[in-house]
């Protein structure tokens, strides 16, 4: 047995188990930023989703994203489920079946496994975006279609050896492919479902829906911040000591940056400092080192993580004001900062600072050429994944419908949905709206009793 | 120092850790399942378990479980912890004290904490189906002789070089050892402690009592899908790439299609998608491959999965209907995908498919030899430990007792053995029963506002 | 690739990862115990206290706790986020730029990764000392200064190859450098605080103010003893496979001790097993054992424990009588216990038990040697770290204050810090206080009804 391939499956591995432990980071922020009368609901699309992804992924997504191919599609190791039968754990389990990327040691299954927990990650996005107002069947097959088909294929252009890794796109660990992906199919949803009963209006008003839990909120965001340093540094795929703590380190630091950032923002322009704010800077931290996080050196990540952090809570209040009503901040989170991440590669970038030839950013030297790669990968998949999904959930507008009818909403989609409520036992009072000042962060994040 | 020890003693204390964290879903899944007059009782329980299994374990349960001895029980290794003075962590760590299976190669102290996590699932096993009227005490006590005694002499047959083993039964991650044997003592602790009060009647009826705190549920069965990768492809002992990868894939599968199709069934069957069924699914798919996992191919685990999803639903309504009180489902998914998951190895074996020669099921072309060992264990593990549990749960009903009185089963456990609450400050209204129709699959989700 | 360097980077990385993750516990613990009107205050405070201590710790804290210098203080590697620009993830990764302790072989930033942790539990222990009167902010700088420079001056002596290491003090895990610093700045905090309104008087009544949630701090339990196999087994900072299966043996041994110790003695002084207390017992039998987990024998594991898990009864007894008012017991866990961990080194060390030099303790015949070195390292943190925390408390109350005003104390700090409620949506009673009989252990632990 040879020892490296050990230790890269042990270190890919206990990878995908802390993203995988994020669907539970996701379930927990976006139910707690949620009112209690759509908990259940958000609950249960938070804990089929990955269900729903592994089936899709194995079905098609996986020989989709790393099939031999074109640039732009995988064509082999479709219906891998059914090929797996000369099974790869057997035998020849360390030899790749597939070509397309240079292959990284580790049996078959641990690559899939790894592939789909970042699969899942991108659909469990768009649940926080669209919920208190979404059918379950129907986000059920919204997830369906873009584990199966629309993930995979941004998957192949960057990961999978597709024409944008070619064009010199680097994404290391998934601001594009999977932040971004799953931000701009959110946006569609979004804009095909329209805003909450009672968030807008009268006039001008903006109301601030609070979240129900704060503390569900929050134990959310330390899973996902602990899910992070699987998503990131297990996305080297390979135990190299230097590259994963240097990545690591990078991470945190962006994370933190974020976190303080967004609490000092949120402290000057909103008043307080706001939790649900610290929480959604946290994350907006992290997602924008993610694609980064092995190419730009600590100190890059302290700028690039402070600037997510303001990014977040500017993105939160243009939301607001622009009526797009996002109840977690989902497309603060991950799709302003998905593209940001994205593009700061092209900036802090330093050739080969883990050992990656990615050639240098603007502000080492390189000039624009990394930085225009980053952009067309970034208008790429914006343009592509905005429009495959609402071609999707347009589809399932005009055949079953995607809302909820007006009186379950108002009513709260846990009885309607699923018969159940999350706390049959206590004592809940009717929030009222129409209350607030008009101004106000609102929705982006729980801000209660404003 | 022997890199393979290295490896593998790293595999397995991740492994370990990962099942030791299940004692936190369960306490969740189980007290989310309860009513919030009992949950600090089902948290003290779930809390305190763990401590006494560590005990029992240390004591005797390791020496009777993997001591040298005959087909039936260790008899060398008892009072392990005296005999740990001799400290096994100096001088010669990596060779075992006990010959009685083929020795891991990994140092004592490791293999014992890897052991003992599984030990204490067994006993968390019961706690949910015997909540919300057992005395702490006696849950304690019973605990401590299900750990000394009755879990170690069922892992020595099958795990510990026994007859069971000797006679061709194979349960690689224990659907037998772990799932049915904590199934069957729950199921004679339900029987002697009888239902709860309100949960059948007048006449025919069978109320449903719902669970207090569906978000406290969710967050348990995230969990404990994070420590099934522990539990199956740790149960390897060892840092196999191919094998760790293939198990953790059919575990996953197995699991997603429990929680694919009792979600589908319930929907079907009981009109929505119930949350606690989707819960149970997942769980009794998870349940289900634990036998199998290292034995059959990924398209195997898809219909052992969705089996388990089927399975659970009507084990559900069947023992609601039966009157066989458990308040969690904990039968419906230990005890019966226990069992069909022991099974199911005979069915379904693929021989060699990760490495182990157990030779083939009945549907790929092995005939009823292997079915027929399986069927063997399941029946004598079952009578054993239902004999010996009614048995302790006897003794203590007569010398202690172990239902609470009437009144405190009422007014709550959580005041009556604790002198607390779980949410003092919080306004909880009295949830009338007696309003249910009558019909419902009750008890076994945390069916809410039906 | 060096093999040795891979494997401890990941058991290193894993150990920091888990220890991360006692953030989440310590904020579960500390906001469960703590009333509702609080829990946003509390979980802010523990959800930035760990960006701080990075920013802290990444500024001086590092340099000044591991740098070349003299015996009280590092002097190299200051700024050193600077310094790393030159980065050490590229060609010189695995050679150490700080000589003052034995390099370990791992990566320096991973290195770095996992003493921040450390440094960021013993702000979190802080926290909850001072809850439910201190101002957000001024708890954020009194945490930067923690981080910055008295932790790890005291980190300096111990582990930095200081003057205490010279002496022969031991102190593996940090029962001393990290939950005794802890605690003796919870002490200081809480002095110069004072005691939350309506918990003393009238006359010498004391008053139980209860935990508004057991299910938060039960989860927070469990996380922390997750992560304390992090916290202890990681900190060979390698992966010799028998000093961490014996390490992580005698450290759940300890805990599970504590944990039944602290029920049993609740039981029988205080009438009922208070689950509040058996977490604390938990606590405190792990933060005894830190100090010696690699040092003494399973069986002495044991008693060590054990004595943890009743002196912790005594403490909470005690600090409630000298109304020195702990919210959620820090003190009697991290202070008392932390104390009596490292002095229990001094008793119960065994010689090279795990391949360390440590010299018997006074039971395994090393006479008073040990004892001595460990008592005399209990008074120089105690009283530096209580000496300077005090300084920094009263620097910090003379400019901006540290405690909040009477109306906002009584409002709850969620509105008066936050403009946020924890719980917007549920319907909370008022609890009244000044009914307690005078007696009860109180505050340490939630209580609740009495």
């Amino acid at each position: 047995m040879d020892t490296k391939i050990v230790l890269d499956t042990l270190w890919v591995l206990l990878g995908a188990m802390l993203v995988f432990f994020m669907n539970l980071g996701f379930a927990l922020v976006e139910s707690g930023f949620a009112r209690s009368k759509n908990a259940v609901n958000i609950l249960s699309k938070n804990f089929i989703v990955f269900a729903v992804s592994s089936m899709g992924y194995l079905l098609l997504g996986w020989g989709l994203m790393f099939g031999d191919g074109n640039g732009f599609i995988g064509t082999s190791g479709l219906w891998f489920v059914g090929g797996a039968d000369n099974s790869p754990a057997v035998g020849d389990a360390y030899q790749g079946v597939y070509s397309a990327i240079a292959w990284t040691g580790v049996p078959l299954w641990a690559k899939f496994f790894f592939q789909l927990v970042f699969c899942g990650t991108a659909a469990t996005i768009v649940s926080g975006a669209v919920a208190e107002r979404i059918k379950y069947l129907a986000f059920i097959l919204f997830s369906f279609f873009l584990t199966l088909l629309i993930y995979p294929a941004v998957g192949h252009w960057i990961w999978g050896g597709g024409f944008l890794a070619g064009l010199g796109m680097w994404d290391f660990a998934g601001s594009s492919v999977v932040h971004s992906t799953g931000g701009w199919a959110a946006l569609a949803g979004i804009l095909v479902l329209g805003p909450r009963f009672g968030k807008y209006g009268p006039g001008k008003r903006i109301n601030p829906i609070p979240g129900h839990s704060l503390p569900l909120a929050t134990i959310g965001a330390f899973v996902l911040w602990l899910g992070w340093f699987g998503f990131n540094p297990g996305s080297t795929m390979a135990a190299d000591p230097g590259a994963i703590a240097h990545i690591l380190v990078t991470t945190n630091t962006a994370g933190i940056m974020g976190l303080l950032v967004a609490t000092g923002a949120a402290w000057l322009l909103l008043g307080k400092p706001d939790l649900g704010m610290s929480i959604n800077g946290l994350l907006a931290g992290l997602v924008a080192i993610t694609a980064g996080c092995a190419f730009v050196s600590v100190p890059s990540s302290i700028i690039i993580g402070a600037a997510a952090g303001l990014l977040v809570v500017l993105a939160v209040v243009f939301f607001d004001r622009a009526r797009i009503d996002d109840p977690v901040g989902a497309l603060s989170v991950h799709l302003v900062n998905g593209v940001f991440g994205t593009l700061a590669v092209g900036l802090f970038a330093q050739d080969g600072i883990t050992g990656v030839a990615t050639g240098n950013g603007l502000f080492f030297g390189g000039g624009f050429r990394l930085l225009g790669a980053q952009a067309l990968g970034v208008v790429t998949v914006g343009g592509f994944v905005f429009a495959a999904s609402l071609l999707v959930w347009f589809l399932l507008q005009k055949t079953m419908g995607i809302r909820v009818n007006l009186k379950e909403e108002i009513q709260g989609l846990d009885i309607g949905e699923h018969g159940n409520v999350a706390y049959p036992e206590f004592l809940i009072h009717k929030p009222s709206y129409h209350v607030a000042n008009g101004h106000g962060h609102g929705g982006g994040a729980a801000g209660g009793g404003r």
